[in-house]
């Protein structure tokens, strides 16, 4: 399997510590060694990066834990995998445009059997059970809303039917962006919190490393971390019910 | 304007020298300071690095010119704005997906009042002539091949009645790849070299850089470098007729 990290925040945030400790499990305290990556909008961009390497290793997640990145939007993936050869192609997240913005989406799970008729214009590149569901979902999408973006509202329940039927064939973690919002769909295993005034101290679960969110923030900050296995073991990680999907904006979930 | 490089190989091959003495066009030797960007192949994925800062004072940059990526297509860009703001979104190249393949794109030049109809699922993310061309383009592909990727040979020819139309609007110097070919228009400026047997060395015209490339190949190695302004003066470069086209396969163009 893999595992996921999603960051949502209301200014845009660097996500230096919580990568970190996320990719020492790409091949250090963890196994997930095939294949990393991280998409961070900035504004409606994309800055894309992906690799084969395992996250432990690789000069390009060395890159990232060295240069504070800002964003409102992140999603990152380290892999294991399941189906799909250690190929570039299938390093998640995918990038695909849909309604003139960008779609970053990752995936930790494994759907079997599960290969819905592509006759929209998505179409994976690689050969994961993943970017064809992505490929699917955004494919029904827009099928469903046609030439232009519905509010987020709507987005989000044909959202969550669709994701509900996709996990029918199997564990379905997800996270989701365009740039917007962030959306995350708990099958087995994912969990988040909200970091907001007053701010403390944390300190990585898989790394040596601490930080006092005090000194780095203003008050008016506000980030959400997504991530399937809690990352410090200092702070307070709300677990997702099976089945659940939340959208966060702005740094918090939408009730 | 702008400037491109490409590279087009028979073997993966690193573009770590050009690379080196194109970056410092964006903001040393010259002023193509508004963002950079450089997509790599690696099999049917892409590794995509866009940035909006000046590719010679940019770290992601300075990575590029460090870590030997290896490729068979490579398409780089650096921006000098005309239309579009200076952001991410807006960066070159672009990336797309059409037939389950990815497909990259940079142009240098200047589309005025171009602005066809974007009725098919390819939608400028930024707010760029180059952009809403590259969607125009894939629209059209589409449109006029269906489902399934034509041979080569066919796109080709369809490319080059698309592009003519659109230069028709004005300066479209243009790369695209899809990881089986690099197609090169010309518009205004382009040139071209491969690199073969027997390999000598170069100097770049733009730093204190020279390579001795029998040190670096074997014999089978062939590699075509497209660019804007040629890179070394000790080499002898093609200058591409206006109007022309060709299409690059292991290194060499196609007769």
């Amino acid at each position: 399997m893999c595992q996921l990290l999603g960051m949502n925040c209301n200014v845009p945030t660097d996500i230096v510590f919580s990568f970190t400790g996320f990719a020492t499990r790409g091949g250090t305290t963890d196994s997930h060694n095939d294949g990393w990556g991280i998409a961070f909008f900035e504004g409606s961009g994309v800055r894309h990066f992906v690799d084969h390497e395992a996250a432990a290793a690789s000069p390009i997640a060395r890159l990232i834990k060295q240069v504070p990145i800002k964003s409102k939007h992140v999603i990152a993936h380290i892999r294991k995998a399941t189906q799909g050869r250690v190929a570039l192609e299938n390093c998640h997240p995918f990038v695909r445009e849909l309604w003139g913005r960008y779609w970053v989406f990752a995936h930790n799970g494994d759907l079997k059997d599960f290969a819905p008729v592509l006759d929209g214009p998505f179409r994976p590149v690689g050969n994961t059970d993943s970017e064809h569901a992505f490929c699917f979902i955004l494919q029904e999408l827009r099928r469903r809303f046609g030439d232009a973006a519905p509010p987020q509202a709507l987005l989000q329940a044909a959202l969550a039917d669709l994701v509900a039927a996709i996990a029918q064939s199997g564990t379905f973690n997800l996270l989701l962006s365009d740039g917007t919002a962030l959306y995350a769909h708990c099958s087995t295993e994912l969990h988040y919190l909200v970091r907001q005034h007053p701010f403390a101290r944390a300190r990585l679960a898989d790394d040596d490393l601490s930080v006092d969110f005090a000194e780095v923030t203003t008050p008016r900050d506000r980030v959400a971390i997504i991530v399937t296995q809690p990352l410090t073991e200092d702070e307070t990680w709300i677990r997702f019910a099976p089945g659940e999907m939340k959208r966060f904006v702005d740094g918090a979930p939408v009730a």
